[in-house]
């Protein structure tokens, strides 16, 4: 790549670098970030590979929003207020158009999960992103994994199994409407990353994680990490009107169980408190371990890139 | 890879992750950081890429230390006390003695840099690390590159060129002794990062910057933030005895002034300030614009990964 379309690059991407938290965005050799008074660095960091995590040929801005909406899912599932990001890009070749059009992507998620980016590096090579994301949070007040206590109630986010009904629309084999197909691919390239809902279960939810590897899997998180088991009620598992639409039910159901990649939060909430708005209460903690659906175990697998 | 497999190396590399600034390693959505009252949050990202930014073959050890190295050294630039890092390793496939001999790298260089692991991503994909380190930095006290004033004294660490002199050691062509050879490659895969130099230079140094893209580039950097021109003596520059020994030492100077990759420390002094330890006046801050050598200007450039 040319110096200048280097250059050009860089201090597009330096733009989007401002921020109540940032000191010093890209241009030195670290960026320089406050982290409020009284508070801790929360910190996440998710590469994605092209052909892995995304196909190769997806559009170059949602493959720069989805990176982001990933890594900042993770802030949510601690509580975390924003602060930044930094982004390392690696691309295979100079395409300027590509870049540019990453580029909206990264733009659009800056704004949509305030976190302006601060740092990164782009390096030639197979295309891969990866994401580092910086938030706050009050100190010893983070969500964790581990405090799921036998009683609790189980709660999910939004709704489950689309990102995974989404891969079908990639593949042309879904089979529904396109008004259904619009929206599961929306909710691919396009998760909400559940930055207030985190923040708003600070000092309410008992435990929380984000769901990437699939409900199943990343509640077998909690309740390993509790020491408790998780009582899913499939019938209580919030599906979308597209994922409803789709012909094999059973299919959605595994999808909304195994499927990863909604980047919904999965938390526990004691038996007395309120569920807050869009989330569904799918189960409860019982006394044991594991995450236990009623189902037969070859479906109780969520996936992992490797 | 195997689910057991992952986790195991995932256990190597969380038993890494303890230090004075990590309230939480590994194991959670985030990791969790303290940066103590009155600091600032410096970070930074740096990505490495097989048959870019090192040889595919390198010793893995090699190739995990010297990627943290490289991201420390901006820590070092800084004059920030290293906190903790994440690392985002994407390997081809899963073999688990390159990911044991390359976790022994990465345990060297936590130790070496006081950089405790506290999170990360293992993904499946062409070979490349993407290393994001953390420190603190007195608030309004970090070393920017936007500092020199016309009249301080223009200084690096310890020897230039030699990372460039390595890779004729790395191609097999290096027509001198073994021990100077021995010396360039540990020069190359196991770079110091001069984090207690940096450190020892808050509120001494007016600017600084590290030294990864080679001499001439980077003090560019520095003129052009601080709006100054830099006057470098070609005959000052430290050379090591190995490149001493080389037979053209007009290509010794050409490696000392445009190699890249030393990760040494280049920063700007009042003149009444004493020389630290180990670092060697070059030059001086002044007025004017761009780097000036006194060589022909086809010998002024550093390199670029693009």
């Amino acid at each position: 790549m040319p110096l200048s379309e280097f250059d050009l690059i860089y201090q597009f991407f330096s733009s989007l670098g401002r921020g109540p938290g940032v000191v010093l965005g890209v241009g030195d050799d670290c960026a320089l970030l406050q982290v409020p008074e009284g508070e801790q660095l929360a910190t996440s960091m998710d590469t994605v590979v092209a052909g892995v995590h995304f196909p190769e040929d997806g559009f170059p801005e949602d493959i720069g929003f989805r990176a982001i909406a990933a890594a900042a899912s993770d802030l949510a599932a601690m509580g975390a207020r924003p602060l930044g990001m930094t982004l390392a890009l690696t691309v295979p070749e100079a395409d300027d158009l590509w870049l540019r059009t990453c580029s909206e992507g990264v733009a659009a998620a800056v704004s949509a999960f305030d976190l302006p980016l601060v740092g990164g590096d782009t390096t030639r090579g197979p295309l891969s992103i990866t994401v580092q994301v910086f938030g706050s949070v009050p100190a010893g007040k983070a969500l964790l994994r581990s405090g799921a206590q036998v009683g609790d109630q189980l709660c999910v986010s939004g709704t489950q199994g689309d990102a995974a009904a989404a891969l079908l629309v990639l593949s042309g084999d879904w089979p529904g409407s396109h008004e259904a197909a619009e929206y599961l691919e929306q909710r691919y390239y396009r998760p909400s990353a559940r930055l207030a809902l985190g923040q708003s279960l600070l000092g309410v939810a008992t435990s929380a994680i984000d769901i990437s590897d699939g409900l199943l899997a990343d509640a077998g998180h909690i309740a390993a990490a509790s020491g408790v088991k998780l009582k899913i009620d499939p019938a209580l598992l919030p599906l979308s009107p597209a994922l409803r639409s789709y012909p094999d039910q059973d299919q959605a159901l595994r999808w909304a169980l195994a499927g990863g990649d909604d980047y919904e939060l999965c938390f526990t909430l004691p038996a007395e408190a309120e569920l807050p708005p869009l989330c569904t209460r799918i189960g409860e903690v019982v006394a044991g371990e594991g995450v236990d659906c009623g189902l037969d175990p070859g479906d109780a697998g969520g996936y992992r890139h490797f």
